[in-house]
């Protein structure tokens, strides 16, 4: 079982995270962590916040000459800007935010006490943990990676013959977009955006590889890893819908043409020739590859406020305007593929337990081999 | 805290479940439940099961003269056929449905051992229980409903003037869609798949009123509201995506446009004259009905069967086929319904406590007046 | 992971439980589990009701043929008198129980809405549930017993020369206590208490055999084993203190005389010669056997009413009296039993996993050899 | 609800916590929670490292200007010595350490792996989060005490007619013992320990006070507040027992002399002449004070060894000494009133809900009205 809490405020000191219930004994250093961190604050369309951080991880326990342990990990990432007690007071809340609902639930009367938290800053320590799970899982040849499908209204015409393609041309796009020609011209939909003093949102498809046969279950609700990974897609803020597979086109088709058949051969074991489910069913991985798409909404900080009201004073107002990016789909992709890492992580341990790297692998590979004698 | 498990396949003797943290003093019987569990069953396009099983509820445990004692309650549902023991095995797994992957994960070599807790049979539990939810939550002025919007390629054109309106439209209709015009033609929708023994899927729309502001929050990932709903909803068997609010037609527009402005009246205190955000800012309700919609896929078990292979010879064949649907969007509304009061219920629990009803309402009473003189 | 619930009261229906996360594959029947539920019937000084109920269980769900689905196990006990509701009011709190407590506490004010619930009856579920998890450990030569150490001022005198003789000694005595001659000062001390209208406590062991070292872990304090059996069986009704090898009598000695030194043989591997540990060193299983002994207070409900107050009228009055024992030691060991067979399970399946038996039991044999070959 | 995680090795760079669930604007610094960290680190019999490390905490979120956000709150506290790379390894376990079973289980062939994690430093991040919880109590006028009753052989001797004294002279002993005539033995037991290179254990008592009646519930097993106390201070490193009020002397008595008899006034209300429960009847608090007694083992680390295995060699060795105490049972009382109070506020927040120190203030005073009036 892996189990984590994060902490953490956009000016405090630090971002602070826990993560309990890795195996002992897997190699593991920061390096890893900061090239993840580094991809989630890159991207067309980002603010200026991104050129004052560049966000370092310190590994402050649970590893010991390079190697897990078995005991908790603690992550700390440092803010460059941790001027969170002498930060002015906010009374205009902004739509889109959770100002003004989160100041009603804490009966706070200075905005700036939801924001710091509400923030997405805060993903960094999801990145940071979620890149530890993606070490674990890399041990096992399982994999998580993103893009961006969908900014504003252009769509991407992607090229799905090859996962390893779409992914590499995806690592390689300002916009983590495979297809070169869309790119160009979501990058003018986010500078025009710009231009307007507004924002825009899109979609990104995160992408599972190596997932075996079997992890999670429909015995339960609340152990189906399709489910699971939707909850956690979801709390990653801005992101208002999540479909996997064909998703919200399985209504187009009848029954008999969306679902997956069954075929065997000595090599392969069962397979599909087909995923339109995205690799579940039932709430269980198939062992085909994971596919999600998620949409982000636009940043709701903008630079051409919308209308408010003083929280004080009750008067109409103009939103406050912090500092903020113009379009973070890329960066929401990346915290994605942490998540799923996490969430896969997480049922992978469930299944095959483990207390070291070589116990668990051991449990996994003869696994491997009993569905392959299935 | 509100937590439950379930228990029980499709041709068990009962279907179980136990629900623990509702408060004492709340006012129930089991005709509110086999309501709900009615509303379940009904919708054009249900199979041959429909008419065998009447489900009935038992409240086992946690009531006393009709009133909750604050101890867990335990719900039964009995199964008609209970012929479990007896039915044949099965080797053909069927695409679509958990029957390959489950029977691989639990070395079940005769798939029977799977599809029976994989059914969607098991859903009656979670309207069961879900009911309790909704029972407490009336309490509160706080309610769950359903509607469909798509079934195959049809898509309502819904009048979204009246909430009141359109849930009492849904409520009447054999599709639980609010348009006449469009119910038409989902009925001949779902007519056509079953002359062609072919299934067919559909999108439901699940709305919750009188959630009050500050359920859920921002502070950690897995007390966001939304994605917790997310988390149940995507449980559901068959469903394949979830969206709030504008949901994936968010990348359509500039930030300006869709984040809900912020109003004040003396009368209304902050409230806002649109709802694009679906109820939700930051993971936190904003006082605003709550607006999800999901898809669920066209049922797995088509009577015209799909290509597999069976496991014991590893020979292809044709799948399985087991009594089944054409169309269980309705249901699934209903289901979705459920899921919603559950999460809503154990938020509001959380953030209101309370062991007797009476204790519950001062505190909600009084968090209503807070945010009233904020 | 293994999780349960547990509902009903003295007087509903029936008691039911559900028992979430047992493998696949594991031959289960009614019978075994009807043998411990009597077990726990026993004991000299029980009182009349146990007469009246001769528990009997139903598996609802989970199994099929015989075998678990690893899907959730839901157990019934009925009870044969179901009167909840007809039964008469009760406004005289009894000192010990929960009554006064459980009646502010969810503002009932009739105690029988507390009392149900918070009846020794409801131990029955846990024993039912305990009995799935000491079947699916036997498949793992993992034992647990029990035996009663002191009853009143009557201590035992036991020759712990052989943990098998123990076991088989106290599986005969009416008191489940291996010292003949105890015994009978013992039977001794119930018939006094008995005749004085009052009740009388006492101590039981819980020995658990087979557990190999490395079960819990000292990586978070609620992984800790000990600490999480010492949860379940302090939660087990009346049980007001737990201790594990030498407990107490740990501070009589220097540290050197109590901590159990370290062999090694070739034929045993890693060993002690002493046990003071009971088990534990770090919250982890060491190998040896967990031994824990539990005080179990005097039975609360006392023929010979204590001084109490109406809770409507404020008037001094006597204690309720409900039909009761006089004392239920050897019960309570028997309920310890099941506890901990759920906590080592629930730990054994955390670091073996698996969905099947053929899983767990492979995953469990190449770990004993690891640690074999260390 | 109130959840936490701790990281730290005993030689890692920080000690972090992170505790989740405190509600909005409860007043805190850092200083509050020094002075628990340096009771923990008092008291005589404590070895050299006391004087390296004069621990302070950093509180790195969930705080500004000196008040909770209602985030989550991090909490770190830095190791004067983080050399734990660059220690030189252990292959020679110490009997009573977790260091054999712990190297086992993780496959860990350098014991060094273990006994960073395993250290009782580790209790420093429990004091600094159950401070937190204190401070929270304290808006409630509930707190938590220890004092010392037993070293090695030595009883305390103490006056029990004050609460207050009793705790007052506890707090001004150098080993946490309200009995002066006692404290000079048990330093003498100490003492004599010292010089024979050993160590020696005894038992503590918490005492909470203020609790209201109503916290912990009987109606599921993992609810009652009695339970969990036990499981968090069970979980305390060396811990091996631990009983309520008269807790294992309740046997030598009959249920007539022990159960605590129930009176009522216009000024108190309900209220017990006696505390015999310890403040709990089935497993919900009383309203009497919470009592409690706990037995520390001696000190595992000796400086005269004990006997051994080396893991590599399998040869027969003495035990590794690292540098030790010869008593912590005054400390060990110091981090379990920290325990208890962690799992009292979480009760209380269960119970009484509140996301602003507002809230939950109002609540909570709504219900000492309701029982007032009851």
């Amino acid at each position: 079982m892996l189990r984590y809490l994060t902490a953490g405020e956009s000016h405090a000191k630090q971002l602070i995270a826990i993560l309990d219930g890795i195996p002992a004994g897997i190699k593991i250093d920061a390096t890893q962590i900061n090239i993840e961190l580094a991809r989630r604050q890159l991207g067309f369309g980002r603010g200026e916040r991104m050129s004052i951080e560049k966000d370092e991880v310190i590994i402050l326990s649970g590893v010991r000459n390079g190697h897990t342990l078995g005991s908790p990990i603690a992550l700390s990432i440092a803010n460059k800007d941790s001027s969170i007690d002498r930060l002015a007071g906010i009374t205009r809340p902004r739509p889109g935010h959770a100002d003004l609902a989160g100041a009603l639930k804490y009966d706070h009367h200075d905005i700036r006490n939801v924001l710091e938290r509400a923030s997405a800053r805060n993903t960094a320590t999801t990145v940071a943990i979620g890149t530890v799970a993606k070490i674990l899982l890399k041990n096992f040849s399982i994999s998580t990676h993103s893009l961006v499908t969908k900014i504003g209204t252009v769509e991407a015409k992607i090229d799905r013959s090859s996962y390893k393609k779409m992914i590499s041309l995806a690592e390689k796009s300002p916009l983590r977009c495979p297809d070169k020609a869309s790119e160009k011209k979501m990058i003018k939909e986010i500078t025009s955006a710009k231009s307007k003093n507004d924002t825009i949102g899109g979609i990104f498809e995160v992408i599972a590889l190596g997932v075996p046969a079997g992890l999670g279950t429909f015995c339960h609700w609340d152990k189906r890893l399709d489910a699971r990974i939707a909850f956690g897609v979801m709390a990653i803020p801005a992101i208002k819908g999540i479909e996997f597979g064909l998703g919200f086109g399985y209504s187009d088709k009848y029954g008999t043409k969306v679902h997956d058949e069954i075929f065997f051969s000595k090599q392969k074991g069962f397979y599909r020739k087909t995923n339109n489910s995205g690799g579940f069913e039932g709430g269980i991985s198939t062992g085909e590859p994971i596919i999600l798409r998620a949409i982000m909404k636009p940043i709701s900080t903008t630079r051409n406020p919308l209308h408010s009201v003083d929280i004080k004073t009750k008067k109409e107002v103009l939103a406050t305007f912090e500092r903020s990016d113009i379009c973070a789909v890329p960066a929401a992709g990346v915290v994605a593929e942490a998540v799923v890492a996490l969430e896969v992580a997480s049922a992978f341990l469930e299944k095959f337990g483990g207390d070291s790297l070589k116990e668990s692998e051991r449990n996994y590979k003869n696994y491997l081999q009993q569905i392959a004698k299935f």
